[in-house]
């Protein structure tokens, strides 16, 4: 894939609230395909420290590193968001002045009712419609975003193994989710699928709840895969 | 299975509302696994001719009759709802009376937009959370709902092929719900998975419109799987 407009050298990736589970997982994958991962956190120490665990999993060839998330996003212009709903807003302001115009902010942000002290299977109204749309109102123009990754294990991300899910993407910029499910196709087993429009992200983020609900009931690390498309509808 | 509470001499199925396709293709898998089916509809004779055809298909042993909606719900205590959303309210309305204490109405009605003239890709509120929570409003008292079917296929369950998707069953009575994770199971190729509490259906639902919207991009029958349960989440 170098050349390809997703691969490390041309862009490396800044994943903001990126020592959580959910960010450090997509970080270990991620730099095993061979992207340059920058994690950020509020805490520049705890986003080097988890960059150094990382690359200690990964081997020599792990092209990560810890910065302060401002500086992260400053640095990079694909943006993967790994915050809880309850901070994303204000994440977002913060980092606002930080983004550079033509940057691609991917969001994985489920408004859980968990955040404000109800239930993980619940999720709470969001004016916008969805996490990903509040996003979309807090970037700066010509910033792309694009809401993928919410269905998806943290805990099995973490692992060694491959995954058994399908990541659907959903933005209003087709080049910008083109290369989310480039980036998304490789995570081993994963599939990416296009699910059309940003709007639709609403249903997305609702699956995480469900699937956070059978988790809690049959004690397991549920993920989806959606069946009866043509071949060419995953990549 | 025979002897067991779904069993087909013991307790027929009323579909109400069971000449369109998602009524028509459960009465036909359903009256292939044995079990008793009374198609319901406005119109008796043309329950009464669906009947017929799906007699034709499955043939000399299929136990399948047709009879307007209130006389088919008078007929039998499990009772499968297959309307569209706009007209949920008022079937319910009418057949109240015809409903008898102990019955099980499983509801598979999705709150799409397209029934108000929008896209059958977005949904609409619903005050109540989900089109099952207004259905188990509009019950008599005894009468159980269970929510469940909505990301299965029409088109599908009305081939001969085995599914490939599961069926995520919410209700708040476990008895119904394993009743109906029963019959759905007897679906070749559908596993039924404990959903929980009948205010999951909320996703369930949400999730018809996002297969929905894939169907139009993908040119597919999308339905869903969910990965990652321990077996025993499966049945």
């Amino acid at each position: 894939m170098s050349g390809d407009p997703a691969s490390a050298a041309a862009r490396p990736i800044a994943i903001l609230g990126g020592t959580g589970p959910a960010g450090t997982g997509l970080a270990l994958r991620w730099a095993r395909a061979g992207e340059a991962i920058i994690i950020g956190s509020r805490d520049a120490q705890r986003a080097r420290d988890v960059a150094a665990r990382i690359r200690g999993r990964v081997g020599f060839e792990a092209i990560v590193s810890g910065m302060e998330n401002s500086a992260a996003c400053a640095a990079a212009d694909i943006l993967m968001l790994t915050v809880p709903f309850e901070t994303q807003a204000a994440v977002l302001k913060q980092l606002k002045p930080a983004m550079t115009e033509g940057s691609i902010l991917i969001d994985a942000t489920v408004p859980l009712a968990a955040g404000i002290g109800g239930r993980a299977s619940r999720t709470l109204g969001v004016w916008q419609g969805s996490a990903a749309q509040q996003a979309a109102e807090l970037v700066p123009k010509g910033v792309s975003v694009v809401a993928a990754f919410h269905n998806v294990s943290a805990e099995l991300l973490n692992g060694d193994a491959p995954l058994d899910c399908d990541v659907i993407v959903c933005s209003d910029d087709p080049d910008a989710a083109q290369l989310t499910r480039e980036l998304a196709a490789k995570i081993p087993g994963v599939r990416a699928i296009d699910g059309g429009k940003l709007e639709n992200a609403r249903t997305v983020e609702q699956i995480t709840a469900l699937l956070i609900g059978l988790n809690i009931r049959h004690k397991g690390h549920a993920g989806i895969r959606i069946t009866g498309l043509p071949p060419q509808a995953y990549r």
